[in-house]
């Protein structure tokens, strides 16, 4: 199908229902469907929106476009999930269909309120000569899942930032409300993150730009958070443009963040002298949504998928996921991410265990599985995973924990190969002679590498031949190593 | 909306996505939405079809109208588990889209033939002035899920039936096939069961009606299953318009069985010589399909639901939902149906455990458990579930194990009032003065009850304010009774 701009921005209206059930029907059979990740009912998805706890379960959100995988007129799917692991499918919540969000309901999140769930969302509003005005809009969603929009927008752009103004992010402290807003300042093409405060969700009051780098930040920059961390704050946050000198990335767009002492939200400042780094090593993930939950914990989760990148299941009219739900943690001055402690749920009741084996370890991963490595200092091998029978193809884990030790993943080999204008491997420093511990979750088409209690984190889509299931570990010398392996439930 | 005939029999083309996408919404939002139970996700969901086992999974398909809580223009949905107990949503398999299938891809039934699963169902076409012309069809599915229809039909009908002739189960026996084929005899107007066979699933030859009764089958037969079941052989059912004096019962329609001995297809002879009886003795339960999994068992799905009766989640566009999947054993010429083992791993880790207490044992049922119960001989009491605080109004199981021992399931306070025309309680004759076990299972707003290890089955659905989630024993004297409860998870 040719995309033209009509196509893509067609009422919801205007498609047939024969057109979705028959897309629905391909991603629901599609080789490369995830078992246990988040992934769109057909057409696209991007963004988790919405992240939030209310009425006594969590809510989330994605950015959909449910006609094609394209970025067309967007709108919010809407989940629940009582432990972050188990989702259920509430369909489509936020439609695009008033003035304000007319050419898209795009992303945001949400907030208990008393008795309702306040949503917060930019709407995307193109004029006849396609003009783009973005709108920060509310919204109030029930405990019956019904969602009032408010009819006129919360914060209306300033002159001094440009078309680009997006992603607000609110958050309550001091009982006062404030929304980070990913921006685009008007003069110096740069990006922002600007922050609004409210006293009764009605009126905001713009506070500037956030104070949290000298270090230019791009052209612009999406999808803020800010979440309290085990005493400190982090910011997360996509710069778009970003030079490479001020932090190294191969993606089209890197997910980075921040870690801050402290934050002063009425002076928009985020105190503190840490280095920005990438929240995720890996191919794939990008607008990580966070949130401090009632219990306290930073719980984030990743659209895995980048803007202006092409996936192989588009031929199949959907595309991308979601990443599992993490728990963040830093200690140390360093950020630690690990998939929720319900994920252990999934896990098949007895583990397959490994020690010092090399070649062959499992002979049929059923492509849904959790891998768990403790790799002795001083080594070097290749673990393959969804590899062929003679392990040469495959995604490649390149492991070295003696000097010079690194960890890469290579994805040149494992199956249909896509982005690979931006590479396809991804390397990270480790520690130099001490113990690797990798855990490593499959599912369908996405795998996600934590190394080392998930002080870093690669994730990649995959597209391998059914067949090719099988997982090695190779070295050139014995190696020693602990490993287990369950296989894993649907969600 | 007024539900004209133009508006049922509408294409699917000529519905919008937007329609389609708000109805789920609706449907997914339900405080009616059960979590182990399949429901439709939008619109009506009837008769269970294609039940199999197939490229290493279970494959069930199910009657839907997606466009509302009507029966319009059917087609197929698709499921596939590999447990019997979580299925996944693999959405539109079969669409009424050919001449023969004009209006409606009606019931039917599926089996494995080397790589491809055949399915064999009614297509119903309606001529210019609406007469009504059923057609048995034919289609390949492969393990992609990819559905070729056969060109023409397979069986057409003959003159000595009327235009009532559908739901075939098509089954392998000493290398022939044979399809069992609900009929209404033209002639008599009453109801018979075709049988056909086939050596090539193409050419199939008119073996006549089976002959399994003397009795009177009312107008018409639907959904004929045979399946072997511990040395007997099954003949499940649903006659329409039986006397009730053949067979006593007060739904509209019954779903009934007859145990054989042996059957001989060839000659259309069903051995045996016992009584019709219902295989359900609750309110909902018809159109039960059955089929002997490559393992021998034989294992059975209800649609919850029943003809021309409506439901009260009508108002919210959708309508039904299934049973659980049943395993069937005869033993001493008695037939018992319970729920497959695997239902456990729905079950929460620690059961709550209840010993002769009465009054209110558990005050938050979440209404999504599983309740044991196991009743000592010579005692009378009440069981109410989704009781309110005064366990005055919810579904009330009145049990006497005395003489006259029986259970009576009483849904006239349980919320919503409907179908109150056939009644609003069951009652079931136990054997006296011996214990009485229960099985119960409550999801949302169904709930099947399994009396003495399934010699008894009572399914109903119940339409109980949010609120009433109590669960309450009540006797006049000191009961003994040891119980269990466990909350369950979501499919």
């Amino acid at each position: 199908m040719e995309w033209s701009r009509n196509k893509r921005y067609r009422n919801y209206a205007d498609w047939s229902a024969e057109y979705l059930l028959d897309l629905e029907r391909k991603a629901a059979c599609s080789d490369y469907k995830m078992n246990y990740h988040i992934q769109p009912k057909s057409g696209l998805l991007n963004d988790p929106n919405g992240f939030s706890f209310f009425n006594n379960e969590y809510h989330l959100f994605y950015q959909a476009f449910p006609f094609g995988p394209v970025h067309g007129l967007k709108s919010w799917m809407h989940l629940t999930s009582k432990d972050l692991v188990h989702w259920q499918d509430k369909g489509l919540a936020i439609k695009p269909d008033t003035k304000f969000d007319s050419h898209g309901a795009y992303s945001g999140s949400a907030i208990a309120v008393n008795d309702k769930l306040f949503l917060m969302y930019t709407g995307n509003h193109r004029t006849n000569d396609w003009t783009r005005i973005p709108y920060q809009l509310g919204a109030w969603m029930d405990k019956n899942g019904k969602i009032e929009k408010l009819s006129q927008p919360l914060i209306n752009k300033s002159l001094f930032i440009s078309e680009h103004f997006r992603d607000p992010q609110i958050i309550k402290e001091n009982n006062r409300y404030y929304a980070l807003i990913g921006a685009q300042d008007d003069r110096s093409k740069q990006g922002q993150i600007s922050v609004f405060s409210s006293k009764d969700l009605t009126k905001w009051t713009n506070l500037g730009y956030l104070n949290f780098t000298d270090e230019k930040m791009g052209f612009m920059i999406e999808c803020p958070n800010l979440v309290k961390v085990d005493g400190k704050v982090l910011l997360i946050f996509c710069p778009q443009g970003l030079d490479r000198n001020i932090n190294d990335y191969q993606n089209i767009y890197p997910n980075t963040y921040l870690i801050g002492d402290s934050v002063d939200l009425d002076q928009a400042d985020f105190k503190g002298n840490y280095q920005i780094q990438n929240l995720d090593e890996g191919f794939d993930v990008y607008a990580t949504q966070a949130f401090n939950a009632p219990n306290g914990k930073a719980y984030a989760i990743s659209w895995v998928g980048l803007p202006e990148v092409n996936y192989p299941t588009d031929k199949e009219g959907w595309a991308n996921c979601l990443s599992m739900v993490k728990e963040l943690h830093i200690k140390g001055g360093k950020l630690y991410q690990q998939p929720v402690k319900n994920i252990k749920k999934l896990r098949s009741e007895i583990p397959l265990e490994f020690k010092n084996q090399t070649g062959i370890i499992c002979r049929n991963s059923h492509r849904q599985y959790e891998l768990k490595l403790d790799i002795n200092a001083n080594q070097s091998g290749t673990i393959v995973l969804e590899a062929d029978k003679q392990a040469q193809q495959g995604i490649k884990l390149k492991f070295n924990t003696g000097k010079d030790a690194n960890l890469l993943v290579d994805r040149s080999s494992a199956g249909i190969v896509f982005a690979q204008e931006y590479g396809t491997s991804r390397k990270v420093k480790l520690n130099n002679q001490e113990n690797l511990k990798l855990d490593i979750f499959v599912d369908g088409s996405v795998c996600e590498i934590f190394a080392n209690d998930g002080l870093k984190v690669l994730t990649l889509r995959f597209f391998a031949p059914k067949e090719h299931q099988k997982i090695a570990i190779l070295a050139d010398k014995q190696l020693k190593y602990f490993g287990k392996m369950w296989y894993m439930d649907n969600m």
